[in-house]
C-alpha cells in the first residue's frame, strides 16, 4: 500500500511552482502573522510578484522572512509546495524581470512594485488521499 | 464597472467557511513561519482540526497566534478567508466535539489530537478578476 504521505524532490517542486501562478503568502508584522492569497511567476529558481503599497510591501521593507504556499489536489491525491525565504523589493534596474515572466495579476489594481523571494528552504509533499465519502456523493 | 476588491460580510465569510474543508494554517516556531495545508471543520463558529504529534501540535502548545486561509476561484472572480486566533489543544472532555462535525482526515496516517481555533479576527474578500488570457487559451 502506497505510504499517505512522501516528500517531493526539488525538481518536482519547482515543477509544481512552474506549473501555478496563484499561492498564498504568509508573513509577520511585529508580532501577527498574516496570510494572503497572491499571483507569482517563477523567474529561474525565485519567485516574483507584484505588490501595492500596503501590508506585504511593509513586511519586504521590514527584511522579515515569509512562507509561500501552493497546492493542487484530486480525488486520489493531494500536493503541496512550500517556499520559504527573505523577500527584497526590486529596484528599477532589475523590476522589469518581471515582464519577461508570466506575472499576469488577476486583480486589475494597480500594482507597481516587484518582489522576489530567492527561495532558502524548498519542500514539498504529496498525500495519497483516503476520502471514501467523496464516492458516496449522490450529486456528481 | 465592479470595484475590483471587496471586502466580504461575516455571514459570508462563515458561509465559505462552512463550504470548504480544507486550507493552509501558518503559524510560527520561534523565528521561523510555517505553512501548512490542513483539514478543517466548522464547529459553531470555532474550527477544529487534528494533528499528529509534531510542528502543528508543538505551535498549539505554544500558544503562539495563528493564521488559517480558504480560497476558491473560477473564471471571473476569487474569493479568500483569513482566519486569525490562538489554537488550543482540546481535552479528552471536549474532544468528542469532532466526532459531530464532518472533519474527516484525508490522509489516512493517524491524528489523535483535536485543536480548537476561536477565531479573534475573521476578514474575507472578494476579487474580480481580469484574466484576458484565460480566454486566449488553445488547449480548452
Amino acid at each position: 500500500m502506497a505510504e499517505p504521505v512522501t516528500e517531493l524532490t526539488q525538481n518536482e517542486c519547482w515543477d509544481l511552482l512552474r506549473t501555478h501562478e496563484f499561492g498564498r503568502l504568509a508573513f509577520r508584522l511585529v508580532d501577527e502573522i498574516h496570510l494572503t492569497p497572491i499571483n507569482y511567476a517563477v523567474d529561474h529558481e525565485t519567485l516574483l510578484f507584484r505588490t501595492a503599497e500596503g501590508d506585504k510591501l511593509l513586511s519586504v521593507a521590514l527584511g522579515s522572512e515569509v512562507a509561500f504556499e501552493i497546492d493542487e489536489y484530486d480525488e486520489d491525491s493531494a500536493r503541496s509546495v512550500v517556499v520559504r525565504g527573505t523577500p527584497r523589493l526590486l529596484g528599477e534596474d532589475a523590476a522589469h524581470r518581471a515582464e519577461n515572466v508570466p506575472l499576469r495579476p488577476w486583480v486589475g489594481d494597480p500594482k507597481y512594485n516587484v518582489v522576489e523571494i530567492v527561495p532558502e528552504v524548498v519542500t514539498g509533499r504529496a498525500f495519497v488521499l483516503s476520502r471514501p465519502w467523496t464516492h458516496l456523493r449522490t450529486d456528481s
